[in-house]
């Protein structure tokens, strides 16, 4: 009746019961600032008022309890307050309820209570009536009463370990840990130290000695079922170690196992009568036989009507008594340490999720949160509605030793078990089991690592849990941490993925060879030089470095969107970190060559290309015709080089003009990954939604397919570009290098162009009108004319064929040599002298009015010995890059359209987009960083557009004995 | 004894004892697959093996429990079963603890025991020998044995609100909630509901029904510590919402509150005995005289050797029955129901960091974690070392009623009170208190609020925690979630900081309308009106807007860098989040004025401005000079055109030309920013670190903070960029301003410019070698020779001055537009037809030679009613940027170093950087993306780019009659 209500059970503690008598003025009036205190600080004549949450002093003649040999009074009224009343001294001892006084049988306590040496003390009769004296009563412990007292001091039925005969122990039998046991029954010699190998001693275990040798003993002779588990947990807190010995936990479990199997009948189980599932069993290979053999029949899938990627796992919990507590469904916070919320964590439970998370837990936390370790038998739920099926998930414990050797490194000897637990406070205690520990085991590292076989969609081989402890010597609670991982992974087998990787390299890699190959001829053609030297095998190693690394570049692009496609809109699983190694090196390989090589050898040829501007431009004929061939030379005013200045000086720009405008195209690609979040579809997840809630767990990167994915997006913007450019901008806006034939036939200035030694390039622009040279209105009136002209620009006559690609005869090309030779003589000498002066021999400009001549008269077939031909390519010798018409007495003039683009960026955007693109991959491998990537690739743009710029100008210059000062 | 092991508690538990005799084969032997067995799931005649997690059979005549009527035999061997034995008829029933038959006295219970109706069955003596008969013995409840049973059955003193007279409540008293209370100590009318305003209902709490009445009754009579407590938690439950009536939990409050008052001597006092503080008062005012009186006695600093930055709370813990548990550390996760690392949730706790932390928590894992609600009484700890001292921190409830109104909407009115709880699942259990409950009542949002005052360093007023109670209807927990918000926040009074900005902003600003009326003024004088008419007002609006919106700027980024230096770097707090609005709005106007109206205006001006190329070059005086006149006309060669087309391309590509790089300009604040994490400065708290680990606490950014970040980082590298180009860029790599003009001097052409109507400027570009129109030997000779002569490029004889600024006269002017007027008078009637086609007319031409031929004779003082002067300005006139010196009869030339570039983009760079600069801030205070922000910044760059080269190369194509194709 008088417990009916949760509000005042403390029936036994008197202080509620105080009268306040003092105005507790606490309160600074300004403030309310008041001091601290707790109910420790409060004296003996005080009591902690909860109210006002200080000591307050219990009155004048009385403490809060009454003091030895006093009675409790209780007074009713609005202010009660606690009395006391010596006893009589007939009656000295206070009840245990403190209102009444009795005698005693024996002496009394210090407390002023009667004592009893075992039993009870009758204070008062059945019926409730108090006794003038105490009693002390002893359970009559013989059959058939067989008692003991209990907690309450009745006398109950004693354990049954005990009812043979009495509720004495009696020799032969003895007592231990609270049963009793027939001699002989197990040996008494138990080890009950836990050896802590990380931190090199070992040390008794308070609660090893209080229970290993009782459990073992209970379980084999009793078949206790809680004692078997119990047993089983102190061997699952060694963590599963087997040392040669018998006497330590995971010793006697096998004892005990091989004394119930001479039971059984059945050899090879897991599980012994009562006894937990601890061990899978030591021959070698189980552990792939176990892991690898057949399916989990379960299949997942990421999408579609049977989508279904969430692992369920289940875990029996048993505490370290060995009761079974629950069943757990795994997930939130029971295995995974670090706080979080519930939404990320379940994040780890989702199949094809790489998850991994970490902290640093404070060991004083870690001490509040588990007084006692839990032990967890984890299990994958296999569903089905009635009749659920489990899996028995095998673990594997790195530290586990066996006869002092790590076992568990190589998967040969794995030695697989079952039950873990996470904290373990409980087996570093040393004196007794309410101590502090010294050493806490955690589990710091707990991985599941599933397998997935490749040929079976959706389908995982059974997931391994593999387990690292960490032994924590408590030195500082307050300050300590240890850090904790937990992580889900996966791996599909991918020897397939990484063969099929390779033939396509080495067919590619073939092909590149023969392409290379021609290259190299089709080059020692355009050289004129048969012979196969030292600089032809240079040069061949050259080509085959560019093609290689397009080979690499192709095949890594190819890789990296097969991932990114298949991972995140098919079910397949991703290489894991440890297996991308090889593709980053193909990446690097790719990038070496790209750059070290075939871009710096294009980048070399650029600027260092042959050019020469012929000027058609002819003196003009004055009205008086007669003025005599000596006056000529004074007579017509001199053609203007102007002209000569503005066509080198837009060739010098055209220079590093490219297809697609290179930052626009970094910042769109920055624009995609970071502010669309496209860099989302390179975690390690199933998901392909660009955006994440902040809380929702973030996967790690994978870089495979941060490499796609950057490659891809890099390639599709250029080809948006190039277009936008070629369909758009140029037809509509300005196309430079049609600008820039166009202004060669306004300007009435051809340009040659030699890029090997006997193949180059020519654009011939001879002005129609004949005169360029002339003022804006005739200007004017020529650029009327010429729409309908436009027709006659051609170099064949009645065509527009404008550009061509040429090939030479040896003889030309010597020709050029030599007056090449004086015209560019300056360069030598020079060397020290400014070379931006103008500083012109007059040697030079003689030889540049020669070459003009003499390449003028050329185009104008004025030079029967080094007459040529226009021919129309032949489809194949556009393809292989090559002719096949040897020049042998006549130069072939093959017309192709800009083909002359080729010795500036505007043609090589191939090589400069690749070269980009992997440069851009690369800095974002190493670093993670996307805009650092995008700044970088910017600056190094940069850097070799004014490398080029610089180097083509002087070129330009030297070519052409236009001062630099006029390329501007 | 038996009880000294912590292994076998359950003896009462007969199914560990079971022997196994069934080999429990359950292993499927591939994959080791079990079914899935909870222990409810186990039939009546089989018990959970914990061993296997499956159910096991019993044995064949016997259940697990022995049936009713059966005894307990147990048989020790290996292989313990258990045995029943049907009890004799003469003692049908079965002893409590299973192993004995007895006799009862009264009838038996269902499960074949005995029962009595009270007290206690007696089935063993005192000393633990079985009694044949059971016997039922009731406790004796008078005087002097005042005695009840208690739950084991013996008979016990009983309370001491029962023990006047005897153990039963007799009346007139009455019994309520275990107590025995005298007649009329309360009125009984209580109303037990609890009221959930925001779901419109309210239902009868079981815990009020239970409770309500008795812990009132008890605290005012018995003054009972506890039961104070309870009522008062009662109240808190309530919300601290006081309604008309003194019958619900908080009315009954205030009862037994002003009938202690009448009891004690002093009026005004925050405590009463033995009640809890609710309450601080409802007098008006009441709250900013606690919250902003005396600021708290512990001063934090960020710095120094001072460094104090630990808000330490302290929380006196109370259970729902009013036992004071502990005191608490507040932090961690004790307020803060959000999970979290320890890291991360300490940062609240820091003083000067903004700390808010969400996340959505389910409801199962509420009512799981939170059985009962925990009441906190939340007190800043000020330290002490002996004398630890606390200030008890007000709350505000935010859905606190009084009376049916919300009152603590204003600060007037607000009520402060204390004690709070988190989360209450107990309160909305309608039936019982073990029912699961219908409504849940979560504090979803804590809010620690610091107002700091302005002039007391590291001082702060007493902190106000704000709560928001929702109550949340249980409909499905598992999918339920509840927001919940954590956080700290800090305010400094801002009126200094406003009225400091408000009044630079009124300084600049005045002075802004006097710089722009100067502008006005000089304007008015350069093209030569002195009436003041509409087009005035809008150009002196047009300079005001831009002027005002440098002054914007100014102050902004000055306030920017004041917050970011002091905030960061010295101790002060930045303003709120909501008080950053009018900063916001400031560097809006500023963007809207800049962009709007001056960056577009100046972008007008430069693309219409008037430029003509005047050619020097005069045909060549031939040989035979006796030529007659007539002949002239068609004898001389023409003067190329091509120089003049070369340097108007220059002038072309020179429009956009900027001091700096603006690409690279927005690349390098993207990787200070970005890569560097210079954003991390621009984050709420106090600590100028740049480098954060993943694993703390991410505040929330400042727009204040980013702002003046990102101005300063751009200003910053912008200056960097302007020294680089100009001390090394430009004189070791390239001037191209330089450069045009030294074209200009070699190519023989001068430039004038007309920026406004009687104001421009002029490049000299006379070559000193008469003739530029020539081939290359001679061009040559004369850059070889030009480099003695170029002393005498300038236009005074003997000086090198080549740029001027020209004010010219009225009637100069006019003539030039009469000559302008006929040169470009295509463009009116041609709108039709293709603007790119060479439809000049011959009238055109004349127009371009009469202009050529009038400038150049007004250059070489050939016209007297036109001449000039040639000046030097003053340092005056330079700065204020008007001419003193009004054009009336002459020109002047002022001579003044490239200073035309202010009609290109380059003399413009401030205007551009500020422009750019408030582009980026704004697209970055919107979207708070930095990358975003970029890549629009480039954007704009590159359209406004086009623009102004499109536009400006028509314009320049229309004025000097340059063909557009030539432009390029």
């Amino acid at each position: 009746m008088a417990t009916g209500t949760l509000l005042f059970i403390s029936r036994h503690r008197v202080l509620p019961y105080f009268s306040l008598l003092l105005y507790i003025n606490l309160i600074d009036c300004q403030q309310f600032i008041i001091p601290f205190k707790a109910p420790s600080d409060c004296g003996v004549d005080e009591f902690f008022d909860i109210s006002s949450v200080s000591c307050s002093r219990c009155g004048s003649n009385l403490s809060c309890i009454c003091q030895t040999g006093y009675r409790t009074l209780n007074v009713f009224n609005d202010k009660i307050s606690i009395s006391c009343e010596q006893c009589p001294t007939d009656s000295p001892a206070v009840t245990q309820d403190g209102f009444g006084c009795i005698r005693c049988p024996n002496s009394l306590s210090n407390e002023g209570k009667c004592q009893c040496l075992s039993g009870y003390i009758l204070e008062r009769d059945i019926n409730g009536n108090p006794l003038k004296n105490a009693r002390c009563e002893a359970c009559s412990n013989k059959s058939p009463a067989l008692s003991v007292s209990n907690t309450n001091g009745d006398c109950e039925r004693c354990m049954s370990t005990f009812t043979n005969t009495s509720c004495v122990c009696a020799a032969p039998n003895f007592q231990e840990g609270g049963l009793c046991f027939r001699p002989g029954v197990l040996s008494t010699n138990v080890n009950p130290s836990v050896n802590y190998a990380q931190l090199k001693f070992s040390l008794q275990s308070a609660w090893f000695v209080e229970n290993l040798y009782s459990s073992s003993a209970a379980c084999l002779d009793y078949s206790n079922l809680t004692a078997c588990q119990a047993l089983g947990n102190m061997c699952v807190l060694s963590m599963h170690s087997i040392t040669g010995s018998s006497t330590d936990a995971c010793g006697l479990f096998n004892t005990v196992y091989r004394s119930k199997a001479a039971l059984s009948s059945v050899q090879e189980i897991a599980y012994r009568v009562n006894l937990p599932w601890l061990f899978y069993g030591d021959e070698p290979g189980l552990a792939s036989r176990v892991l690898q053999t057949d399916p989990v029949p379960t299949v997942f899938s990421f999408r579609g009507r049977n989508q279904n990627t969430n692992i369920q796992l289940l875990a029996a919990v048993y505490n370290v008594r060995g009761e079974f507590l629950r069943w757990e469904k795994v997930g939130g916070s029971n295995l995974q340490l670090c706080p979080g919320l519930a939404a990320k964590q379940a994040a780890a439970f989702s199949f094809g999720t790489a998850y991994q998370e970490s902290c640093d837990l404070s060991v004083a936390d870690l001490l509040d949160s588990h007084p006692e370790p839990l032990f967890y038998d984890v299990y994958m739920d296999l569903g089905g509605e009635e009749n659920r099926k489990l899996l028995p998930l095998p673990t594997l414990v790195e530290n586990q030793q066996y006869n002092g050797g790590f076992i568990n490194q190589s998967m040969r000897n794995w030695y697989l078990t079952r039950r873990m637990f996470l904290v373990d406070t409980l087996s570093g205690r040393e004196k007794s089991i309410t101590s502090s520990p010294k050493v806490i085991r955690v589990a710091t590292s707990v991985k599941i690592f599933q397998l997935v076989p490749r040929n079976q969609e959706g389908l995982i081989f059974p997931p391994l849990m593999t387990l690292t402890y960490t032994d924590v010597l408590i030195t500082d609670i307050s300050t300590q941490t240890v850090p904790i991982t937990f992580a889900m992974d996966y791996e599909m087998d991918q020897t397939e993925a990484h063969t099929k990787t390779d033939t396509a390299l080495g067919i590619l890699g073939g092909l590149a060879v023969l392409y290379s190959l021609l290259k190299t001829v089709s080059w020692k053609r355009r050289i004129a030089s048969p012979i196969i030297d030292l600089e032809t095998m240079l040069k061949f190693l050259l080509f085959y470095s560019g093609d290689l690394a397009n080979v690499f570049f192709i095949v890594t692009v190819g890789t990296g969107l097969y991932w990114l496609i298949f991972y995140k809109f098919v079910s397949v699983l991703l290489p894991l970190p440890s297996q991308e190694e090889q593709f980053v090196m193909y990446i690097g390989c790719a990038f070496a060559l790209k750059q070290a090589v075939q871009f710096l050898h294009k980048l070399y040829m650029q600027v260092s290309v042959d050019i020469f501007l012929i000027d058609w431009e002819r003196p003009r004929s004055k009205g008086n015709r007669t003025v005599q061939h000596g006056d000529s030379k004074r007579g017509p005013s001199p053609v203007s080089i102007w002209r000569t200045y503005f066509v080198a000086n837009e060739w010098n720009k055209l220079q590093t003009i490219r297809k697609i405008s290179p930052t626009f195209q970094t910042m769109a690609v920055l624009f995609f990954l970071e502010v669309l979040n496209f860099s989302n579809l390179a975690l390690r997840d199933p998901w392909s939604t660009l955006q994440r809630s902040p809380e929702a767990y973030t996967p790690p990167y994978s870089l495979i397919l941060r490499y796609g994915l950057t490659a891809t997006l890099w390639l599709c913007i250029a080809l948006l570009q190039v277009i936008f450019f070629t369909v758009f901008y140029e037809h509509f806006v300005e196309d430079k290098i049609r600008q820039f034939v166009d202004l060669c036939s306004v300007s009435n200035v051809s340009v040659l162009l030699f890029f090997n030694r006997c193949f180059g390039y020519y654009i011939h622009g001879r002005s129609v009108h004949g005169h360029a040279d002339t003022n804006m209105e005739e200007m004017s009136n020529n650029l009327k004319r010429e729409e309908s002209l436009c027709g006659q620009r051609g170099l064949v006559p009645n065509s527009d064929i404008q550009t061509f690609q040429v090939s030479v005869t040896n003889r030309l090309r010597q020709q050029y040599e030599r007056i090449q030779d004086s015209l560019s003589r300056r360069n030598r000498p020079s060397r020290l002298m400014d070379a931006s002066t103008a500083n012109l021999s007059d040697l030079q400009f003689r030889a540049y009015n020669t070459m003009n001549h003499f390449l003028g008269s050329v185009i104008d077939h004025g030079n029967p010995d080094m007459d040529y031909m226009v021919k129309e390519k032949l489809m194949l010798e556009r393809v292989i890059g090559m002719e096949f018409m040897e020049p042998a007495d006549k130069s072939y003039f093959y017309s192709e359209a800009h083909s002359f683009s080729n010795v500036l960026f505007y043609g090589n955007e191939a090589t400069l987009l690749i070269f980009d693109i992997l440069f851009f991959c690369v800095v974002d491998l190493g670093s993670q960083n996307f805009v650092l990537a995008a700044v970088l690739t910017y600056l190094q743009q940069m850097i070799f557009r004014f490398i080029c710029n610089t180097l083509g100008r002087r070129n330009l210059a030297n070519k052409t004995l236009v001062d630099q000062r006029f390329l501007i």
